[in-house]
């Protein structure tokens, strides 16, 4: 069994990214420059704008976070939207969701600009996404393909199968995976909260990509022999034994799965620092201009 | 075995489409007005262009084409798209393709103004269709998913297999019947040419959806008893004792398929006439600034 060992990568693709800004720097040119637009006090979306600003600093890209009140009307985020396009030393921004209620998310994604949206949730760059085009692919999947490519995992002809429908990650990666392209060229089964035994179909996937947001779903029983398993579900676990008073699990039982696998990632230390590298790795193609 | 007759839903949808147009006219408000751009002279582009003025025709649709030379440059084939989108007695509009090799398709599809691009081709139409926001469906695909909804196909948790990923059939149709919607929650298997042992995954299908473009690849022994087959190809055999010198067939062998089917299309008489019926739909929808 290997590791998808997410946080090593992360941190090996974080050392190129800093090299990559760094000659930027010393040619005279401006370093990447991401904008985190925060709405309101909501803890978890402090931490991950933290963590964001963090990692960017880490690599040498600038980092600015531009905080509202939840109180702001969606006229104004707009203006802010408006705003950060058209600001030339603004090279990609995010909106961190969620937004406050009175705030239609979806009319704000629109807004933004596709060659500046980083988290690739726009619509246009979803499309250019399934056309195979060049495009920003949301994080977490286009993390997953991270993994998968420098792990050099064989996907061709395999039979990937999905749990989890969400846009951001399981709809995403099924058609990544399915399109022909390296990696890619899977037979892809997406599954989700229809789905009629799901024990049967998993024991069938060559790549088990799980998604599904629910602790410990995914059991040995449900894993064939030698299979790639990809484990994107995030859980606190209260422990008194951690100093946090907590511990992070995923949606794999991963001490029971791991001896089946031939690729397993961890929880945590597996998709996750991929999908904050790959933000980075975005707003360095925005800098550099790569998708019109 | 019930025939998915898309020949008579097709006929029937046009006189609901000629009702509504009859009813605008009445109202003094004016005929929604597609236009095809048709450039060059190919034979099979000229037979579609004409079957959709002719079928515009049939329910009070106004159709145009604008004919050009295949000499016709990029930069002026953009203006007319420019055109097409500002003119305001234009509704919705197709370029037909193929277009001359020196023309960049994507850029010309991406040219349309989204809210005219009654195709469905535009990258930002096929993201909002993976959102499940509303949008203009590709035709063949929009085709298929009225079918299964006006013959009341069960599709909620059901198997259904797509065998071929293309752009324009496969990749949107595994997409859209994976949504949380009606017809949708399918679990669905994508297959295309790197799939390993194909008639293993068609025998599980309780829906399968053939677009391979290989004619007769669908025999029995791929069938299970009491499944939904749709058969989206379309292939000219020499035959003598019809007028034309040929009839038509698809990438299922009927004949021998039907028998274990609880549903099946026809070729022709299938997704052809609903591929059509779909065109004029969104025409419709155009017309009436359903999707912004």
């Amino acid at each position: 069994m290997i590791l998808l060992d997410g946080k090593e990568l992360a941190s090996k693709i974080k050392a190129e990214i800093a090299k990559e800004v760094a000659a930027m720097i010393d040619n005279g040119e401006r370093a990447p420059h991401l904008v985190a637009v925060l709405v309101g006090e909501d803890p978890a979306s402090q931490t991950y704008v933290a963590s964001k600003e963090k990692n960017s600093h880490d690599v040498g890209i600038t980092s600015s976070i531009y905080r509202y009140s939840e109180t702001i009307s969606e006229h104004e985020l707009l203006e802010v939207v408006d705003f950060l396009n058209l600001d030339p030393d603004v090279d990609g921004f995010i909106v961190q969701l969620p937004l406050p209620k009175h705030i239609d998310e979806q009319k704000i994604i629109e807004r933004i600009s596709p060659e500046k949206d980083i988290d690739g949730f726009h619509p246009v760059n979803l499309g250019k996404m399934m056309l195979g085009l060049p495009c920003f692919l949301p994080a977490t999947p286009m993390g997953i393909m991270t993994l998968l490519d420098r792990y050099r995992v064989e996907t061709d002809g395999k039979h990937c199968v999905v749990l989890g429908r969400s846009h951001i990650v399981g709809t995403p990666i099924s058609i990544l995976l399915s399109r022909k392209a390296s990696p890619g060229n899977c037979t892809v089964t997406l599954c989700h909260s229809f789905t009629h035994d799901i024990p049967k179909i998993t024991r069938e996937a060559d790549i088990l990509i799980v998604a599904m947001g629910k602790q410990h779903a995914v059991t040995d029983d449900m894993v064939k022999n030698g299979a790639v398993v990809i484990d994107v579900g995030v859980h606190r676990i209260p422990d008194e034994s951690k100093k946090s008073g907590f511990r992070l699990t995923g949606d794999v039982d991963f001490d029971k799965v791991a001896g089946k696998c031939s690729y397993i990632t961890p929880v945590p230390g597996g998709v996750g620092p991929m999908t904050i590298v790959s933000l980075l790795q975005n707003t360095l193609k925005a800098r550099k201009k790569m998708y019109p």
